[in-house]
């Protein structure tokens, strides 16, 4: 499929090269380079070639190469701890409107993503009616 | 290429069938399934039938439906704001030795993943001699 790109959009700009980045990798349905507001030293970028606000909008095509690409990247990196983290939405913490998924070193506490777990304990049989219910 | 699932792991036992799970969707290289300490409702996991315990340990054959598959759920729970998180290593959250990709609907400021952004204002020089020293 083809790369679907749009002009008044940051990351659309930076695939093209009308906006300079720091490139890491380029492959057929992605392009990665390092964030320049980065939360730990290495703290890259992997976007699909494809302009779509949230994961859910993007073809399956443009999301098989993301997660190898990561991949290589935390590699190369070399970070024993690491993030990957997609932000879908305001509320989630989505700040461009392009998805984008973040390799983000964790060397330390203070560096690095910083992660809130209000876990809840779930009661089985509403996961399990919750799952019946999902179109899959 | 083949499953590599262990004997003393709890989500390659998840996969096996040995230990119950809310299984979602399973592909010929993942399982997913909802998470019983979920951070909001429909929160799920999408783990590879590979163990390794980091992403960056795990064959590209095994990341390529990883997002794919998220999507789907993602799309299926039908959330507008949603996270897809994957840790690795204890400094950055892990708490299971097996790769896993969290799905997290982001229903309200307190239900699913609350995040800390320590973010850094980067000097391009040192980013381009960073990326120049990467072998990818
Ligand atoms: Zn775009
Ligand atoms: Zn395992």
């Amino acid at each position: 499929m083809a790369s679907k790109l749009v002009a008044d959009c940051i990351f659309c700009r930076i695939i093209k090269g009308e906006i300079p980045s720091v490139k890491l990798l380029e492959t057929a349905t992605t392009f990665s380079f390092l964030d320049i507001g980065p939360l730990s030293e290495g703290h890259a970028l992997v976007i699909p070639k494809y302009h779509a606000e949230k994961m859910h909008q993007l073809p399956d095509e443009f999301l098989a190469d993301a997660m190898p690409v990561a991949k290589k990247i935390a590699a190369a990196l070399g970070a024993e701890n690491y993030n990957i983290l997609q932000n879908n939405g305001k509320l989630a913490h989505q700040e461009v409107g392009h998805v984008h998924f973040h390799v983000i070193p964790k060397p330390n506490e203070q560096d690095g993503l910083t992660i809130g777990w209000p876990a809840k304990k779930a009661d089985t049989e509403k996961l399990k009616e919750l799952a019946s219910k999902l179109k899959l």
